[in-house]
């Protein structure tokens, strides 16, 4: 149990305001983001700075006490909240959402891990340049979480998840230290990568407290085309077509299965594509450019051309202006809420080698079929990254409760399938408390063994974010 | 000391012919690239696939040997040299160069550690794909030593260093084990990236035998021009147009004095790059293009243009043919040759933010003209990745071996100052033995500490490349 002295010391620390021990104040703190798990918490401590970070972090070292650090908490594997013992402390980074610094010539923004992905991405816009990563969550989620958890998201096909938008770091390490690697550099060889090391590690290995990112030139325009295509193997045709054409000028290549189109038509009927019948597959290409919209719509057309006289697709429809590219990625974008609307389901976050998509898709959609004849396949995703949100529905005729106590099952299927094909069974989610125990199943001892003994090195006492991961 | 008992096992694994103890066989793998460094070996082992190694490795572990891993032995910091002790086995990588295999779908190739840099590229080429790491050893250096020490070279602007270029390794631990992280997966988010951590890790931390690489399109065309300016800082302003007109399209950004270019043209009196007068500094920009060569080349031209406008550069000559790039490049590429020609200099591979770049070279330049007066300054390197060649030779009154000896404090007023500029004094060369002990002034002990947790945690009895790095 925390003791009353502990609590003092974070208040002298933080004001006592900032730590947080009233039920109903700390709720929020305590419950994911889709409602499905609810831990318990000693306190909930609201850091201001580095300094207030790493002064806590020190009390709760000398004192044996867990640390849960959470941003947006808006992460789909109960990363971010704590466990049920009431034993840790929540370290909400929220009120350090300071840009500290912007470098136009250096193209890189230096931001406090509290900051707000939109913020981000509009403080850059301002500035005339790009912060590419966007994601649903971008309105809520924060650069901590988004480093913790190495996001993904829409934009990884041209600029890379977030690990390769980070140039430097600051970190608060588990013995309360600041690590200052706050460089803005593209190149330095001066030793082992603990940047890469903190990024991905969902806060099991210490406090990520800010970073330095890297901007882009704003593309002057992007189009949008939609293409019907009979199956994932022509979409896999299309996708080495259009980046031989489009080089890195592709910046979207998504995946829809006709069924996830039709969830979104069923449950919002404003919604269209403007096709004039139905295809299989469905697939929503994106070109920037820094150019023209003449130069980049002759570019797309001239790739859908080409596709269509190969009879790699069916039907495809170029976006003519802005406000129709929009609706094309918002029946993408509404693809979730869809499903949600249409009852429960069972998620997957899987990546292949993109090669592999088809017969993953073939494979495993079988292998669901003989085990739960009639569920109904929800398929979509970044399929340009070998990433697919492979969602698996109730068959029509049984109630989504019935089918969900069959998640297990249905998640070993799918995850032995994507590992079977070399693949991963969380591309872009992380871990959390969700697929810790699920991992040690597909992990070889010997990468179990070298993620404990670097566990172990950096945090010896286990208090980092306890429960996740490993 | 080496039992026989140990040579003999190494025997039984490798075959005898694989186990060189003869002082003369052994000379080649104990003598650094540019001849400064000659070290000693109690046995040279060329083990011929990945078992080989493992087996070899644990015997090391077991009897307390220390493994220096080796490549094609071109690195430029002691790196894959052995100490003067002797204790040590040189494990030469070289045998281990198959090609595994290639995917052109998912855009990736994988090879073992021995593979030389030049037949990766020459493979993906033959397939129709780019394999974009490009450096000066790039036809006897390996694949291994690419990733032990995160290459960088001409191509970093646009693909990044040899760690973007990676998506999975195989690597034999410290203990003979092996981790099979043979990923071809762009996204994967299940645990510590460990895969990083052995990307410039210079063999320290455990031996990677194999990897997964990136393949991309080979662009349709690539054009080059060499622009004239009159400072670092327009060459700064030129590279924020470059990126706003041409964004990815834009390959090659370098930076040459007019002192680097004179010693070029002394030296090899052929190299022409076809100015009409000198000017203070030049810029080699590459442009590479999925559409045309007109297109590429109006897009060039149109930048120039608008640079010329702005009174950004001086004068341009775009080349006209593959021809006339080639000659461009190859004017940057003998500024390394004319500078050993002129005589012995001090080397530096720094980097900063690429917006202090400017400055950097006026502070330091001053610093230098300040202590060691007329010195003469061979600044070139890869402007667009903040990463700069400095180097710097001595008065033209002063002969260079009495220069030379002021070795150590020339490095300290260039190390000091681009620390001064937050920047590294290793972007991409490595540590090696050769800054091991440099960087010991400029790293923080928070620092020193985490990657010393790190080495013992997965090297405890500091087997693995010892004194090197740490």
């Amino acid at each position: 149990m925390i003791s009353p002295e502990f609590l003092n010391a974070c208040r002298d620390i933080l004001g006592a305001g900032q730590v947080i021990t009233d039920p109903e104040d700390m709720a929020a703190y305590l419950t994911d983001w889709r409602g499905r798990f609810t831990g318990s918490a000693a306190a909930v401590l609201r850091p201001a700075d580095t300094q207030q970070v790493a002064a806590v972090i020190a009390l709760c070292a000398a004192a044996k006490v867990p640390v849960v650090p959470q941003g947006g908490n808006t992460g789909l594997v109960l990363g971010s909240v704590p466990d049920r013992t009431g034993n840790a402390v929540v370290l909400s980074m929220k009120r350090m959402n300071r840009i500290r610094s912007m470098d136009l010539v250096n193209n890189t923004i230096t931001v406090e891990a509290g900051c707000i992905l939109e913020t981000v991405q509009d403080t850059a816009s301002e500035a005339g340049r790009l912060f590419p990563l966007s994601l649903a969550a971008e309105g809520s989620c924060t650069i901590g979480g988004n480093l913790a958890t190495n996001a993904g998201g829409t934009a990884v096909l041209r600029y890379g998840s977030m690990r390769d938008l980070c140039l430097g770091l600051e970190v608060v390490t588990a013995d309360g230290k600041v690590w200052e690697g706050l460089r803005g550099l593209r190149k330095d060889n001066t030793g082992y990568d603990l940047r890469n090391l903190f990024i991905g590690a969902e806060g099991t290995l210490g406090i990520i407290t800010a970073a330095v990112l890297k901007l882009f030139p704003q593309p002057k325009v992007q189009v949008t085309a939609m293409v019907g295509l009979n199956t994932p193997e022509d979409a896999l045709r299309l996708l080495t077509m259009a980046q031989a054409t489009c080089a890195a000028s592709l910046t979207g290549f998504e995946l829809m299965s006709q069924f996830s189109l039709a969830l979104v038509t069923k449950h919002f009927p404003q919604m269209r594509t403007g096709f004039a019948q139905a295809y299989p597959q469905y697939v929503l290409l994106e070109i920037s450019d820094s150019e023209s919209e003449e130069h980049a719509t002759a570019m797309l057309e001239a790739l859908v051309a080409e596709a269509m006289e190969s009879e790699v697709l069916c039907d495809a429809i170029v976006a003519s202006s802005i406000a129709q590219s929009k609706a094309l990625w918002s029946v993408r974008e509404h693809i979730t809420l869809a499903q949600a609307a249409e009852g429960k389901h069972v998620k997957h976050d899987v990546s292949v080698p993109i090669s592999s998509i088809a017969e993953f898709i073939d494979k495993t959609d079988a292998l669901l079929q003989e085990a739960f004849p009639g569920c109904r396949m929800v398929t979509f995703g970044h399929l340009g990254d070998g990433n697919l949100h492979y969602n698996v529905s109730a068959p029509e005729d049984l109630a989504d409760e019935a089918f969900i106590t069959h998640q297990d099952a249905i998640n070993r299927i799918v995850h032995d399938s994507s590992v079977r094909f070399g693949g991963s069974i969380s591309a872009e989610h992380g871990l959390g408390m969700l697929k810790r125990d699920e991992i040690r199943r597909y992990k070889s001892d010997v990468e179990l063994g070298l993620m404990l003994a670097i566990k172990n090195a950096l945090d010896p006492d286990r208090l980092m974010n306890p429960g996740k991961v490993l």
